[in-house]
């Protein structure tokens, strides 16, 4: 196998000259060129013209990494990917869902193609793999939600206490003492690693003895029945009459559910989504008390750390951003009993 | 500007093997190599090694070309890329969403890159401009939907007029003789011209007569609040018993109207939804009756098609596949007044 350092010494020239002819990336006298070529040719030196080509080469293509065989892509993760492929269209880039598992293995296969200038992580854990993939690959990289050690990347991420703190405040104004937390997708794929389940339950963990409210955390999965559920998360905790529901399709079965087993929404249980979609709320009857989830602006903002690092600007610094609160009629005053 | 036929003429070969050389496509003989080589020296000729290597590469990369900026990706569409990954997958390639306007000149960009392999089509319109660019492309592509004359290209689409015809039976059998059909998107993106919507309302406009049933249709857009959609909905055709939706958000919101402007679902009023998910069937109250939108057949289907052409296997023939019926309980039998 004949090197470019054994054409460089070959024809007299340096290794960075050699590179210049090979991929075409600076001009080089004629004279200089032909030494070089015919250098080649002696030595059988062969191009591999595809590698070197892309190596030297910008697609412009970013891709936003989604394990879409794991966890579905839900109506915020779409608001995210629309409004980033918005402000990465604005600065003439395109960006593609690239589904790519969990494991590393796929990630580290599709960055050596080359055909990425720079990856949007998203579904970040807390020990995350991929992150070490995209590390070694040398390919910018900017993450949506955070590590166990989030300053070593750019990130961008839900503010996960504001969000928490917003849901048990506006919750406990209506004199609600006992409240329940649902994390709506069960642990089946390694989701206690899952950065929002594990930030949002440290919150609300951290926040109620502050608040002096009791409360308990139950997961779920995302199939059980609605009735089934809404009987399974009040016997989980009788004495709540305050639930927050992180996931808006879990939410709007536990509050079809409570319905369907004769519990009135908010007469009797008030429930909020948390990192909700607005349009969720709107589904619902009542309509959905929620913390939206800031898909929009975390699109725009993970979209521009990522080509801020393309583009070798100054890294802004790292962004949480809180969901915000958006009234409905699923929650009420607690009834004096 | 040198070409390869000049160095094939300085040479004394023929363009094929000057071409074997350039592209590194095929072995050649060391001698005559080194007579090529040296040809392109004296002549100056130049590869262009991205152009050439990108031009005989292949990716193995598939793009899901979607107007995301103009319809938001739902639970069926989410569901049909899912699968149609899974199927690209499985035979070694990658499928990715790659977000494209309705407008045809920002695929033809992407297909001059040369960066995928093929092209999946969705949300197609009657007339598609995206779909000439495709064909002027010579780049391989299925449809995922029908032009106005279907035959012409390689697609799978939806089974309309029987799935219209099963949601129709399924409410006459219940005695339903009034019907109303919500096309639930505006016409605000040309949408008088999406298959879908003109391929339901010709299956629904020809069945009625044939039943001996009367119907209406209405078109509303995503965003208007639930009650005004309810009321606006039942007042554009008052004797309707049985509504009809094609759009799972808009079915929803419907029926959480009727209920809040206090109209019994399905005591007063039946309603389906059309080319629904079964998720969003769990998340109503009352679970909603619907005609099943079959995404994840579809998307393998899809896949298959695309990746058949890619392969220069037989085409199969183009396949149309229905929704099936899900039983739920937002339909009962009218009552008798």
């Amino acid at each position: 196998m004949v090197t470019m350092k054994d054409v460089a010494e070959h024809a007299g020239v340096s290794i960075a000259t050699v590179s210049f002819v090979v991929n075409d990336t600076k001009p080089v006298t004629p004279a200089t060129r032909a030494r070089i070529e015919a250098a080649m040719v002696e030595l059988g030196y062969r191009r591999n013209a595809v590698a070197r080509a892309l190596a030297s080469r910008r697609t412009r293509i970013l891709a936003l990494v989604y394990p879409v065989f794991e966890r579905p892509l839900n109506t915020s993760s779409v608001e995210f990917f629309t409004s980033a492929a918005a402000a990465a269209s604005a600065r003439g880039y395109h960006l593609v869902i690239w589904p790519v598992s969990n494991d590393g293995r796929e990630l580290g296969e599709l960055l050596g193609q080359r055909l990425v200038d720079g990856v949007l992580l998203m579904e970040v854990q807390l020990d995350d793999s991929r992150v070490q993939v995209l590390e070694r690959s040398g390919t910018p990289f900017a993450l949506i939600g955070r590590t166990r050690e989030p300053d070593r990347y750019r990130y961008v991420d839900i503010d996960f206490e504001a969000t928490v703190a917003g849901a048990v405040d506006h919750l406990a104004a209506l004199g609600h003492q006992h409240l329940t937390l649902v994390l709506g997708s069960g642990v089946d794929h390694g989701d206690r690693d899952y950065g929002p389940f594990a930030r949002t339950r440290a919150a609300f963990d951290a926040l109620l003895p502050e608040r002096t409210l009791t409360g308990r955390t139950i997961e779920v999965n995302q199939t059980e029945d609605a009735t089934a559920l809404a009987d399974r998360i009040v016997a989980s905790h009788p004495a709540a009459t305050g639930i927050l529901v992180l996931n808006d399709h879990t939410a709007l079965r536990l509050v079809a559910g409570l319905r369907r087993t004769g519990r009135k929404v908010p007469g009797d249980i008030s429930v909020m989504g948390l990192l909700a979609a607005a349009e969720s709320g709107m589904v619902c009857d009542p309509p959905l008390t929620l913390m939206r989830a800031p898909g929009p602006e975390l699109g725009r903002l993970g979209a521009d750390a990522l080509i801020r690092d393309l583009e070798k600007d100054e890294p802004l610094p790292p962004r949480l951003v809180p969901c915000a609160f958006e009234p409905g009629q699923s929650t009420a005053p607690r009834r004096s009993s």
